[in-house]
C-alpha cells in the first residue's frame, strides 16, 4: 500500500486533514471535501481506509430525508483499512494492523458477546446513530468547524475515520483489500444467514426472495453448504443469469404469475415447499410468502430484509401451530463479528467461499458518485471504491 | 386385567356389542349406551380400552355446536388399551399387545414420517374428522343402526374402539394403564415441546403462559432438562401451588399488573427475557407477549396453544429481524408418535419423568360425566376413567 509504520505514527495524537465524500443533502451527489478527523479517544482507533464498497444501506440513508437520515454525514460502512493510531485502553489493536470495520458492535464482554448464541450486544445497543458509539459525539469536522455526522459507527467514505474497538476486527493481511471490505456487511450477512442462522443442510432446497447482493450471498452460503436446489425469486429476470454464477439453479419471476401467489408456485415446484426460505428484500408480504412456501414439519423462514419502520408481519395462527415451521430473525446473518467473520475469512482463503463475482465494479475515490449511480441503476453488486487511486 | 388371549380372539372378525359414552348434544352430559363396534378393516386394529383420560380438546369439541363439532359422537383420545383383533395387512401389532392410541397420524412410510425432523404426516393430513382415517366411514353404530361419529381418530370413550395403525403405538406393558394413557396427548405435548421443539438447555430460564395440564407438562419437561428458573403465568393464583409440584419456581398473575404488559413484567424479572417462552393457552395476544419477553439474541417462542380458526399473529418486522428471536410452532410437542413417545416412556420407567401428579382424579366409566364437571370447574389436571370399574 506504500504506507509505512513511520508514516502512520507520524500523525498519531494529532487531527488529520484529509478528503472525505460528504453527503450534504438527501439524494444529491456526495461532495469530496477536506475534513478534519480527530484522534481516537479511549477505546477507539483511527483507521486509514484503503478501500470501501457501497452497500444498499448507504443508498437508503443517502436518500432519507427524515431522521435517522441526517446531513451533512459521512456514509460508508463496508471497508478495509489499516490502524493509523489507537486511543487509550486499546490493547488488542496496534498501528499497522489490517482491519475491517463492522457496523454491529461486539464488545467482547457482555452476556451476549460472550455467549455463543447471540450477536446482539447488550452493552452497545445497535442503532443507526449519527454519533460515535460510546460518547455520542463526532470525530469529523469541516475546515470551517462544522460537525459532520457518523454513519453506522463506521463512516468509511473518507481517507481516515475513527471507530470504536467494538466496531472493528483484525483481518488476515493476505486477503486483498477489495475482497476484505466485503466482509463488513452485505456478503457476510447473506453467507452467515445460510451457514449460521439457517444452518442449511446438504441436499436441501433453498428459496431466496430477492437476488441482490445479499440474496446472492445467501446463494453462495447455500452452495457451500451443499444445497442441491437453490431457487431465486426476483422481479428482474436478468438476475437469473447473475444468480447462476452463485449457484442459483432455478428462477421464478414473481411478476409472471398474475394473481397466483408465489408461495403456491414454489410449493408446486418443490412438491411442498423449500427447506429454507430467505427473505432478502424487506417486505412484510414477502416474509409471509416465504413462510407459506417453507416446508411443513421442518421448514425455516429466515428474515434478512429490512422493512420500513413500524411494518408488521402477520401469520395465521393455525399455520404457525400446526405446520411445525420456524421463523428466524437474522441480523447480520446471525454472525458474531469477532468470532464468526474469521471463520468466513478462512473459508475464503481456503478457496471455498467465492467472493470475486460480487465485485462488479471498481472506481477511484473521486468517482464515488459513480458507485451510487451503478447501484441505483441496478448494475452493480458491489462497487469497490479505492481511496488512493 | 383379567383379559386373556382367548377372551380377546373369541370376538375377532365379529361386531362387538359394548358400552360407549355418547355425546348426543353439545354441552349435554354424555349418555352411556350400548353400541356396536365393527371389526377392524384393512390397516386397522380394534382395541379394548382399559382406561381413558379427559383432555381439553374433548371438552372443546363436546361444547362445539358447529362443524367440526358433530353429534352423536364418541369423544376421547387419551387412552390405554389392548389389541382385541387386527384387520388385514397389519403386521406390527397382534392381539393382546398393550397400546396407546395417538391422534396424530404416523404412517411410518411417507417423507415426513421417515424424516427425523417432521411429525406432520404427508400421507394422512391431520384434521379433526368425524370418520376413520383411511376410508372415511364409521365403525360405530347404535343398536338401532344409527351411525356414531369418531373423534380425532381415537374415540376412546367406549369399551372397544377401532383405530388405524397410523394412530396407535405399542407401549411397554410395565407402564400402569392410568399412566400410559397420559402419553396419548396432553402430557406428551407439553413435555415434547420442552424437550424436542425447544430443546431447553440446562440452566435456562423458561416462561410458561397458561398452567393447565399442558403448561405443567412443559414445566416438567423443562425441569427434566435442567432449567434453573421456570416462571408460570396464569390468571388463577391457585395454579402456583400446583405448579410448584412440577418445578415452577416463580409465578406471575397476569391480572395483577393493570395496563403494564406481562412481557414487560417478565423482562424486568429476568433482566431481558426468558430463554424459552411457551404459549399454552391459544390466544394470539399471548403469543405476542411471549415473543416480546423472549431473550433477544437467542430466545425461542414455542406456540402450543390452539387459537380460534382464522386467528392471526402479528409481530413487528423490526423485532423479528433485529432481535434474533425464533418462533416455533409445536404440534404435539414436535414429537414423532412412534419414535419419540417410546423415549418419553423410557424416561418415565427410569423415574426421570414424573407423571403421578398429573392424575388428580379417577372415576369409573359410569361416572364419566364427573370427569367433564371436574375439568370445566378447573379442579382436575387429568381425570382417569376406568372402563371396567
Ligand atoms: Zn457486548
Ligand atoms: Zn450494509
Ligand atoms: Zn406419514
Ligand atoms: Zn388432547
Amino acid at each position: 500500500m506504500g504506507t509505512t509504520q513511520a508514516d502512520l505514527t507520524r500523525t498519531a495524537g494529532k487531527p488529520i486533514h484529509c478528503k472525505a465524500a460528504v453527503a450534504r443533502k438527501p439524494g444529491e451527489p456526495l461532495v469530496i471535501e477536506e475534513v478534519i478527523v480527530a484522534p481516537p479517544k479511549v477505546h477507539e482507533v483511527r483507521l486509514k481506509i484503503i478501500c470501501t464498497s457501497l452497500c444498499h444501506s448507504d443508498v437508503t440513508f443517502w436518500k432519507l430525508k427524515d431522521f435517522p437520515g441526517c446531513f451533512p454525514r459521512i456514509l460508508g460502512h463496508e471497508a478495509f483499512g489499516v490502524v493509523e493510531s489507537v486511543g487509550e485502553d486499546v490493547h488488542d489493536l496496534k498501528e499497522g494492523d489490517s482491519v475491517v470495520p463492522i457496523f454491529l458492535p461486539d464488545c467482547a464482554q457482555c452476556i451476549d458477546c460472550t455467549s455463543k448464541k447471540s450477536n446482539n450486544c447488550s452493552k452497545f445497543e445497535f442503532k443507526v446513530s449519527p454519533w460515535m458509539l460510546r460518547d455520542g459525539t463526532s470525530r469529523f469536522t469541516t475546515v470551517d468547524g462544522e460537525t459532520l455526522y457518523h454513519f453506522l459507527s463506521v463512516s468509511s467514505f473518507a481517507e481516515y475515520t475513527v471507530v470504536d474497538i467494538a466496531n472493528v476486527m483484525k483481518i488476515d493481511p493476505c486477503v486483498p483489500p477489495n475482497r476484505a471490505c466485503l466482509f463488513s456487511c452485505g456478503v457476510s450477512t447473506g453467507v452467515g444467514a445460510a451457514l449460521k442462522s439457517a444452518k442449511v443442510e446438504p441436499g436441501s432446497t433453498v428459496v431466496i426472495f430477492g437476488l441482490g447482493a445479499i440474496g446472492l450471498a445467501v446463494a453462495e452460503g447455500a452452495r457451500i453448504s451443499g444445497a442441491s436446489r437453490i431457487i431465486g425469486v426476483d422481479i428482474n429476470s436478468d438476475k437469473f443469469e447473475i444468480g447462476k454464477q452463485f449457484g442459483v439453479t432455478d428462477f421464478v419471476n414473481s411478476n409472471s404469475y398474475g394473481d397466483k401467489p408465489i408461495s403456491q408456485v414454489i410449493n408446486e415446484m418443490t412438491n411442498g415447499g423449500g427447506d429454507y426460505c430467505f427473505e432478502c428484500v424487506g417486505m412484510g408480504k414477502l416474509v409471509q410468502e416465504a413462510y407459506a412456501c417453507c416446508r411443513k414439519g421442518w421448514g425455516k423462514t429466515i428474515v434478512l430484509g429490512v422493512d420500513k419502520p413500524g411494518a408488521e408481519l402477520t401469520f395465521k395462527s393455525f399455520d404457525v401451530l400446526h405446520l411445525g415451521k420456524t421463523l428466524i430473525g437474522s441480523l447480520f446473518g446471525g454472525l458474531k463479528p469477532k468470532s464468526d467473520i474469521p471463520l468466513l475469512v478462512k473459508r475464503y482463503l481456503d478457496k471455498e467461499l467465492q467472493l470475486d463475482k460480487f465485485v462488479t465494479h471498481e472506481v477511484s475515490f473521486q468517482d464515488i458518485n459513480k458507485a451510487f449511480d451503478l447501484h441505483v441503476e441496478g448494475k452493480s453488486l458491489r462497487c469497490v471504491v479505492w481511496m488512493d487511486k
